[in-house]
């Protein structure tokens, strides 16, 4: 059985991500198609509006045959970090293939850039450096170091996000030298950072969660952007637990570690650097909600993603000790829903995975797996009771794995 | 100018504080009364039913000169270490005597009883040691290992908390030969431990909070055993802050805080020993609120008062590398209100002061009061915005002192 494998996130899944996912398998001509999603916090640092599970069971629903969670360790991450948890995690899974969606729908490009990048990788990195010491944030520097590389060269515009994600996945394949194929589709309407709902049955995720919130959590301005399946989940998580997740909910938890840690408690969480901890306590006093602190704590230098990235650490209690050592590769495979299908086929590959696959999050023993532990817990500490303990229940006890 | 020390919580001031203010200036034949007072949290390691604001505020309408605030690191403590800040701080601020409330109201009794401990001290603790080992919490074991002692001698029952207060009193001024003198005053009616309103003008602080809190925060139920000052600030308060503080408001904190701390991290926080981090992180993940979590971890060994300042704590994140050396003394003192008498006595003593007088939080530069800023902080985190805000604000805005 040949598979594909999908990097998503499903916040939440729309027709857009219904176009990649048929178009990927024709492509890839797959029988299975199998997503690596990341959990409660997303690579761009939110918490996701639903939980893990409804997102799971949207994915199943519109055809995906098996879904596991990308480690918390390599979810809230910069696109380098990210792409290679969830490629390796593909690969170990055997899939003959990954699929991504891009601007023009042509691999070639991302080929070219990638050994473009390899055979200039200290200049590359050089001028990176140059252009932060400017003040310009990662993604900003990585954009024109690479601009002036490329010069003259048909390769990618990595100013588009989805472009970087590409590359960085591009990359991990091929620097590895694993045997999965790397495959993009082109992407059809809606920019990453649309925010508007247009006319057409595609819209950017960002649009969607916003017509939602505006909407006042009702899911009912997005009809027609996304399948019934979706909207029909989403209505059941509102009725379940009777809120949508954003940073909001979580802001009072925030705050209070925020102001009662230490300086030198905060600096040791992943990725607060620079004394920006200072920043951060000084901003948290003053702030009465999460915008206003974000608002407060964004300069040139750091990028929102970034920032909010930082507050999912501080949130999650991740520490530098703890999350580097397991960014070099994933440790285990966190099964969270499968079809028919795809049970069979990982009946077919079982002996052939080099990594455990974990389906009960407490069963599995493992250092690597605490800082997933307590993600989940703190994302159902956002909502208030009896709804907190009704997901922690769905994390912590049977049924462990979606089954449709 | 002759002034009496009185140590206290009023929380909130009730009659029984009103009748052991006056005879305690009788008693001294003072013209100045002093309070020091604790602040956020108090000494069983609660969070006080309304600010030490409110509190400072009904003390000086009570008739009290200057109220100081003890400081956190005496407040939320053991009788020895609240009893020792206390004594410190009235001894520092040059009062002629201090009065506690006692059972009959004789100070003989205490300091035969002073004089027993200190030519015992070391068969004594080993009798506490050897009742602990039978799994005693202190308090029960020091109160067998005093009764052996004392069998035959006239001395005190120290199974009454306001005993044990008032032998702590003593100490902490004849073991450092104080020029400070104790006296005593008898308490009439309510047992501490009373949590019935009864039908005498006088109720203990437990019946009365009880009362408000099944009266829906009205303040109602109390009247005829609080002073009207107390019923138009608690109402004042209300009307601000929309809530009455208690330990409930702080649990989703307390929550977040012992499941998103690792264990090494826990055991570094004051007062945690023994492995108890294992067992709070096992029964926060079970409890929906802070009553079934303290069910949950209540043993015999452990006082219901001790494992709310553990609590107090963890949400105030003192850990004992901070705590342990600001304990021995108090390095400043902190003023919350005066009168004009206060103001005049102040001025007369001034000179004489060995601390350093605190009126503004902020402006104090020393380590010794950041548990005093991160408590009074938290604090307010235990209400919704605005509230919060606006209690923050009246902690670190001025008027730094109230002035009646």
């Amino acid at each position: 059985m040949k598979a594909v494998g999908l990097v998503v996130e499903y916040n939440p899944f729309h027709n857009g991500h219904g176009f990649h996912l048929k178009k990927s398998k024709i492509a890839a001509d797959a029988e299975i198609v199998i997503a690596v999603m990341s959990g409660p916090f997303l690579q761009r640092g939110e918490p996701s509006l639903i939980s893990k599970w409804a997102r799971a069971e949207m994915a199943l629903k519109a055809g995906v045959d098996l879904v596991f969670e990308l480690p918390y360790s390599f979810a809230a991450q910069k696109a380098e970090i990210f792409a290679r948890g969830a490629i390796m995690t593909l690969e170990a899974l055997q899939c003959d293939s990954f699929c991504f969606g891009s601007e023009n729908g042509q691999i070639e490009p991302f080929l070219r850039t990638y050994l473009l990048l390899e055979e200039h990788r200290d200049h590359y990195n050089e001028l990176i450096k140059e252009h932060m010491k400017k003040g310009y944030s990662y993604p900003k520097a990585a954009s024109l170091a690479f601009s002036a590389l490329s010069a003259g060269n048909d390769t990618l515009d990595l100013s588009k996000p989805n472009n970087i994600l590409g590359i960085e996945y591009v990359q991990a394949a091929l620097s590895n030298h694993f045997a999965i194929k790397p495959l993009t589709i082109g992407r059809i309407k809606a920019d990453y950072h649309d925010t508007q709902l247009t006319a057409t049955p595609i819209a950017s995720a960002t649009a969607i969660r916003k017509s939602i919130f505006e909407n006042g959590e009702s899911a009912g301005g997005i009809q027609g952007y996304v399948p019934e399946s979706t909207i029909s989940i989403m209505k059941e998580y509102v009725l379940q637990y009777k809120h949508l997740h954003n940073w909001e909910l979580y802001w009072p938890l925030l705050k209070f570690r925020i102001i009662s840690a230490s300086a030198p408690e905060l600096r040791q969480i992943y990725e607060i650097e620079e004394g920006i901890e200072h920043r951060l306590q000084d901003a948290a006093g003053q702030s009465q909600n999460f915008h206003e602190f974000m608002t407060a704590i964004k300069t040139k230098r750091y990028t929102w993603t970034r920032l909010q990235r930082m507050c999912a650490h501080i949130l999650v209690n991740t520490t530098k000790a703890e999350m580097i050592p397991l960014q070099k590769h994933p440790s285990y495979i966190r099964l969270l829903g499968m079809s028919r299908s795809g049970r069979e086929y990982l009946r077919t590959v079982k002996r052939k995975l080099p990594l455990p696959i974990v389906s009960r999050l407490s069963a599995f023993h493992s250092k690597a797996i605490k800082p997933d532990i307590r993600a989940s817990r703190v994302y159902a500490l956002g909502l208030p009771e009896p709804y907190q303990s009704r997901l922690m229940k769905r994390e912590f006890e049977a049924p462990f794995v979606l089954e449709i």
